[in-house]
């Protein structure tokens, strides 16, 4: 079975793909790129989504959707602006959107159902569509496979680093890429997906085959990852595979790239656990010992979400009775007086009860950039794992006047 | 039908009924009161709790809760202490709180399954008991009518001010009281009680009656208040009645008595929204227009628990964008399109669009010290209201470190 490598590079490298950034001046800062335009040159382009499951879900996420089912899953470009979130817009707002694609596609030299759409930013405010229309013959004509780099940077929100990640095999002797950008910072929580990603491969496959695998490693990476519990009307993943490495993959032969694509959006995923607004430290709670993957996904899913454990963590205090209380309430059936808690390998709660440990080793352990949360529940075999970050006042400062 | 009116007084207020906080030792603060005790002098008296849904449930919790049931609703006294929950203490825990019920019947002449217990504080470390019984005889002696406003005081934690409130009204030509005091702060959120709260009254009443109006009276009011989404382990609401005034309940005359027992714990459930850890704003989430209560429900919850909503509120930013997103993720069916969001009555988003409104009139409205979020989803006639707070840097700043 081929093995994965990270190697360097952007979200063009995979053979087939040309991407570009630029200033439309809808991020207030000066200078800051917040266009991007990612694109396969290959007429056999395969494609997949996952979108948000918020119900109020944004212009560009209708659109897309759309198109996907539309082009029977065969777009070739995906124009994103950060800045706007064109979300809560109204009729106006899809007319914008769907006006993106046919300007998009006229410049392209392909169909507008062939594009997608993904914006973030702020809600409720109209996008400004002249500043885009006004970039994207500038953005068409700049396409190139040097300097896509900066894709992920124009994609960017609060996020406070570019999240890139691309990766090589050989199958058999030709190679074989995947590379992705995400962005994500606030408003992150699980089900679906959860911010932004745009992922890119050169091998060959049928969109019905690619669609479910981009929902199996989602589900095993973004939708495991949470900063505040919310869920944003924009989410949206999409994987454009251009088939140029001249590798075709066959149903039963893809668990190679399946392992390779979920390792990409665990990576991307960590990323923005990492990232989380006003986060100081990487938080992994996994769960092990409950009696079915739904209980275990329930605890790991409230302990990631309790703000009160996370405000313990970002203060390096090993208070364990938060963590017990926040499975406690999440609605997942186990006997407290079994639960093991581990922090860092650190035992601190046996039994249910305090398991004496020093509490000057658990505060160092807790003072590490990575926190690992481990509670073995002892009631079976099922497990389950979520990515999150320490609550800091940070998170209140960057999100107190967002709008202004 | 009797009207009620707040009047001066203390859990103590309402005839038969006495009470008395001394400091133990417990809280780390020097001086502070920590331990209290509420008794009943009428053998008749009738009693129910509401409990936490917690399956971690705290020791006081657990043996409460068997008392409750063996004394058949006939409780006479509580025992609260502050400074530590007596929650994951395993069996060491329960045998603490069974001695308390048990030195505390001795001292009064009762007996121990007619001793509730309550506890508050930090979870995982021993309940420091010697301190408690040292003080328990000093307690029965010192118990009052006169002194008893130090309860509301004895059982805070982080709360910065003391929540205590008293009814009266008049049936027939017999004066009839109703006593509360509360302590709320962190770890609050609905499903059943979701902090401690201590009631008396001078009724006459059956106490599966008493049950039923109990239950009645926290579903409207403090399993309508949430802080931070984190249900405690140790939440409790018990309600004594004397029957000292002489006015005896029927069943089907009790109406009066329900609405006036709804009305002290709502004041007492908006207290401790105000009175969040760093909260500067009591908000009201008031929504309509839903299909099924249920719905109503879950976009009530969902707006009052968003930390990007309420960090808005923080910072008095008009975001209505981050409201309608949390009503979209709530679960609940309805048409984004037909929404109208209103704050303190301005009108900021009409038919899922912005509303145009004045900026800096908004941000006036934002700047109160109550803030009324009004959701209509214009889909049914039900209805639903929760009560929360903003979301400032100091809740975390209180929470980072609260075991040490």
């Amino acid at each position: 079975m081929p093995t994965w490598e990270i190697v360097p590079g952007h979200i063009a490298t995979p053979l087939g793909f040309r991407a570009a950034a630029v200033r439309a001046g809808i991020k207030k800062a000066a200078g800051a790129l917040d266009l991007a335009l990612i694109c396969s040159d290959a007429p056999e382009t395969a494609a997949a989504g996952v979108f948000t499951s918020n119900l109020v879900a944004a212009a560009p996420v209708l659109v897309s959707r759309r198109n996907l089912a539309k082009s029977r899953g065969r777009l070739r470009a995906v124009v994103v602006n950060a800045g706007n979130a064109n979300a809560c817009t109204g009729r106006a707002g899809v007319r914008v959107a769907e006006q993106t694609t046919r300007v998009a596609a006229r410049l392209l030299g392909i169909k507008p159902e062939q594009v997608a759409v993904a914006s973030t930013g702020v809600i409720g405010v109209p996008l400004p569509a002249a500043l885009i229309f006004r970039q994207l013959p500038r953005l068409a004509a700049g396409l190139s496979r040097e300097d896509a780099a900066a894709v992920a940077e124009a994609i960017m929100t609060t996020d406070t680093f570019a999240k890139s990640c691309v990766m090589r095999t050989l199958a058999g002797r030709r190679a074989v890429h995947l590379a992705g950008v995400a962005k994500g910072a606030g408003m992150i929580h699980p089900r679906m997906a959860t911010m932004l990603a745009f992922l890119a491969t050169d091998v060959a496959v049928d969109p019905r085959w690619l669609r479910q695998m981009l929902q199996h490693a989602v589900d095993a990476s973004f939708n495991c990852v949470t900063v505040d519990g919310d869920t944003s009307t924009n989410d949206s993943v999409l994987l454009l595979a251009s088939g140029c490495s001249g590798v075709r993959l066959h149903r039963a032969g893809s668990r190679w790239f399946l392992r390779g694509l979920t390792e990409l959006c665990q990576t991307l995923a960590r990323m923005i656990a990492r990232d989380g607004e006003g986060a100081r430290k990487l938080v992994t709670v996994e769960v092990r010992g409950a009696k079915t993957v739904r209980d275990a996904d329930r605890v790991a899913r409230a302990i990631a979400n309790s703000p009160l454990v996370k405000t313990a963590i970002a203060g390096s205090d090993p208070n364990w009775g938060r963590i017990l209380c926040a499975a406690g309430y999440s609605g997942a059936m186990f006997d407290p007086a079994r639960v093991e808690i581990r922090v860092n390998d650190l035992c601190l709660c046996r039994r249910g009860v305090d398991a004496g440990f020093d509490e000057e080793e658990a505060k160092r352990r807790l003072d590490q950039r990575e926190v690992t949360i481990q509670v073995a529940l002892r009631q079976g075999a099922a497990a389950a794992r979520m990515w999150t970050c320490d609550l800091t006042p940070d998170y209140i400062t960057i999100n107190a006047s967002y709008r202004t």
